[in-house]
């Protein structure tokens, strides 16, 4: 699965012509839905002004100018990124924040790309199977990253894996796929009792020798601890789940205030670049799911193979 | 496993002595760790005020006075609990809210009795055995009721059961009991596949027909939704987990001031039970972990039975 929530139509197609030539099977893109969203002036100026007392204090360039993120833009881009999965043949696609238009989801399906959807509660699945979507993802409050809660509020999705997978299981005929905190053949093995046919792995990848994050951030990771993940909406504008750092302290009295996703993730960038580049954990998104103390600097293979043979040993 | 957190000792003996006509097999008591707490006169007079406006709403009398309770008197009620508890030869006690001093610890290991503690973080598990406690509860985020958590604060606590339970088996040499949303043989064998020894499950048997529950509260599990779980403070000036209702809705913008439990749950104790007479779910606490869509109005029997059977199926 590539994450290309973020990535422009090109950068897709250059991503599945860069795997097609390393593999035959299968692979999928997992795209941002668009929706609308609120970033009244003064909270953008208010936000600003917060980041600015950062940026100071980590020595960082205020930019020149922010492109403020359009919803109609959005839907542009969105509409091409599809087209470049279209285009590119790209066997499964994957969506995060809802679901796209009935006549996008027709259109996918009319090129037989396979569908996944992401649901946090019950209701967000069996919407997801009612519009004709092949799998659905269900994220356990557990998972690092932006929560993908789209018919619940935040509060409402952060249900357990030990709870959802088994009522999501009972009310849709679909495969369901758990995310949430698994790193290890326990994590894969216990979702399958809980009834999921499948499991979606984010952190425990993260830290495997072939991730490209930035090591300060694999560091990062490596040393946590479950109670030092927190959930916050200071980075991007929606909540997603990450190592508290400074950042997070800092902005916690502000955040409610902030505009919403993408805006404040907009707001950020040159922010979380600078920290970056400086190698200054304090200050980048640290996204992380509740289970650091399971994480390992290993070989991806050796991961996988890990699950498969305990998979073959039950 | 006997929630006597709230029981007299006399309740306790009485209720041992009733086990003990049933059944020569081991049972336990669960009790509540006293923890100092804060109540201002003010924090106490605001909270009256709002329960006040509440009473008036279900035509509930208010009660000619309230005992404030007192940390001095709920440790020596505590001990008693403690003497009770080893005069009866009670085989197995259970604590939450912490651990009590090493000296009970040690008075009741004298004794043989079995020892368990409940821990919300890996950092809690351990102190819980390094204080010689002889296995310990992990409770998920999913978990009803109260939050155990005594080192970390209610946010830190909320780590969900495919997180915690291998986090702490890794970091523990004493056995792992899981708690939280566990409603099935699913639940059970996932945990054990996660590396936990065994399963506490709460909200499973409160809907069982054995259940002494109020029929009003047992509908309202048998009827609720995974997104309608939520935490407050409200009841008790504890975090607890339950079913949304009114008195939480009402009550929201102001529990954050309101009285610690125990005074909390004092000042609100005669307007639950009036609500509960009345069968009046929007203002009686509906304790439930995140699993309300698995209860079932099931023999407590046939719940044992078929996990038992599921167990020796795999």
């Amino acid at each position: 699965m590539i994450g290309a929530g973020y990535m422009t139509p090109q950068q897709i197609k250059a991503q599945s012509e860069e795997i097609k030539q390393l593999t035959p099977r299968p692979f999928g893109i997992n795209l941002f839905v668009p929706n609308a969203f609120n970033g009244s002036e003064e909270s953008i100026r208010s936000a600003t002004m917060s980041l600015q007392l950062i940026r100071q204090a980590i020595n960082a360039q205020q930019p020149d100018s922010i492109d403020i993120p359009q919803f109609d833009q959005l839907v542009i881009t969105f509409n091409e990124q599809i087209k470049v999965i279209i285009e590119e043949k790209i066997p499964i696609c994957s969506f995060t924040f809802g679901l796209p238009s009935e006549q996008v989801i027709a259109e996918l399906k009319q090129h037989n790309i396979i569908l996944i959807g992401t649901a946090t509660t019950v209701s967000e699945a069996i919407e997801i199977e009612n519009k004709g979507i092949d799998l659905v993802v269900v994220q356990g409050s557990e998972a690092g990253g932006h929560r993908g809660n789209f018919m619940s509020n935040t509060q409402q999705s952060l249900v357990g894996l030990m709870s959802l997978i088994p009522q999501v299981v009972d009310h849709v005929n679909i495969p369901v796929i758990a995310a949430g905190g698994i790193m290890d053949s326990r994590g894969v093995m216990a979702s399958l009792c809980l009834g999921a046919q499948g499991v979606q792995m984010g952190t425990a990848f993260l830290t495997c020798t072939e991730s490209g994050a930035n090591p300060v951030y694999k560091d990062a990771i490596l040393s946590a601890k479950e109670d030092q993940i927190v959930l916050t909406r200071a980075f991007s504008g929606k909540f997603a789940r990450g190592i508290f750092n400074q950042f997070i302290a800092h902005m916690q009295p502000y955040e409610a205030a902030f505009p919403d996703f993408p805006i404040q993730n907009a707001l950020t960038k040159n922010l979380r670049k600078a920290a970056a580049s400086q190698g200054n954990k304090e200050f980048m998104s640290l996204w992380s799911g509740q289970s650091p103390r399971l994480a390992k600097n290993q070989r991806a293979s050796l991961l996988i193979h890990s699950i498969i043979k305990a998979l073959k040993d039950a």
